[in-house]
């Protein structure tokens, strides 16, 4: 709840030895300090315009619509644009009882696998407010360009490399045409940045000084 | 893991006492007892063609691109449409190493508030392979069609509902014309589905018939 940025935890029955161990959850202390327990699931959701239980699915024999997260998710983001929702989660062992859905509005779930439905309770959590925070845009966004590097530096790496593997007696002197062509696509298909083509051109510099060196 | 059907999970110098908590995980026993344990980092990422590692911002001077998990899960999850990847967690408390980053490719950030971006390590995985199987078509998915409340059924309720309210004196008999568009506006907002409607139907049938039976 704290990584992203939900303040209003409310509890209802809460198990004592959980709860109080959670209180020691690394930068989340204010928000566990701030926790209200209430008596009734319908006192803790009273001022809530919506309420948003959530469930593995199966078992139950449910009589709610029942919506995925990433759909469901964009309705509790519309929704707590401008009003306030409760999102429900009953203990980990049992889920939340008919009663308790009985004060939803509508349920969501998290897609698992059909084998393995039940969710670690934090996790579920984590999921569903990180779905909520969310960017879809953000996974269409192009990255920060990386300045590429430019072709006459990839040339220069080109010349000293195989100025370097001519010397090495890699290939006889002069190299062919199709040596030359090899090497220059070789350099290409690294596809570096301006920077790493700086570091190559200074260690391909040092070996051909070595090489050149006398013994 | 379990949840979301990643089966490899590969461990380099793990933590003996929270592994072995971690062995009694519900539904997750085969996972677990199938975990490999590596020497070295470079051993247990060596049959990956993609290593992506995860990180909080902040602190480390980043030598790497950083992506957002909503851009970087869909280049993982094209790269694992047809080969193997690694996505790389470190300790709870440290994270990753500097040594451990330079083994990556690439590296994923989860966006938090910048108040609390150290997450728990468990959420931060779900969140990462919920990601990976999220499947953003979903989203913009209709939900399946719920029937809805036919006209003559809502007239019906409207009905009985000016009769009920005209015999318990809520306004004089014969209804306006603008009590009657009130009340066929009212029953029309409550956006009934066709079983509610029924239900609606026989409720008020059952209150009409109370008033008028002889005391």
């Amino acid at each position: 709840m704290s990584n992203f940025g939900f303040t209003d935890l409310a509890l209802v029955n809460p198990y004592e030895v959980a709860f109080r161990e959670a209180r020691s959850a690394v930068g989340a202390a204010a928000l566990l300090r701030n926790a209200v327990e209430y008596p009734t699931l319908a006192d803790a959701v009273a001022d809530c315009s919506l309420v948003v239980g959530t469930t593995a699915l199966g078992h139950r024999e449910l009589k709610h619509s029942l919506r995925r997260i990433e759909y469901g998710g964009r309705l509790l983001r519309k929704h707590l644009a401008s009003e306030r929702a409760a999102l429900l989660f009953g203990s980990e062992k049992f889920g939340l009882a008919n009663e308790d859905l009985s004060f939803c509005h509508w349920l969501m779930r998290i897609p698992t696998r059909d084998e393995h439905q039940s969710m670690n309770l934090g996790q579920a959590v984590a999921i569903c407010l990180f779905e909520l925070m969310r960017n879809p845009k953000e996974a269409a966004r192009k990255p920060a360009a990386i300045r590429k590097a430019k072709v006459k530096d990839l040339d220069l790496m080109t010349e000293r490399l195989l100025e370097i593997l001519a010397h090495s007696g890699y290939f006889e002197e002069p190299s062919s045409a199709s040596t030359t062509e090899k090497v220059r696509r070789l350099i290409r298909r690294m596809d570096l940045n301006s920077h790493d083509a700086d570091v190559w051109l200074g260690m391909l510099r040092q070996i051909r000084w070595k090489l050149d060196a006398p013994r």
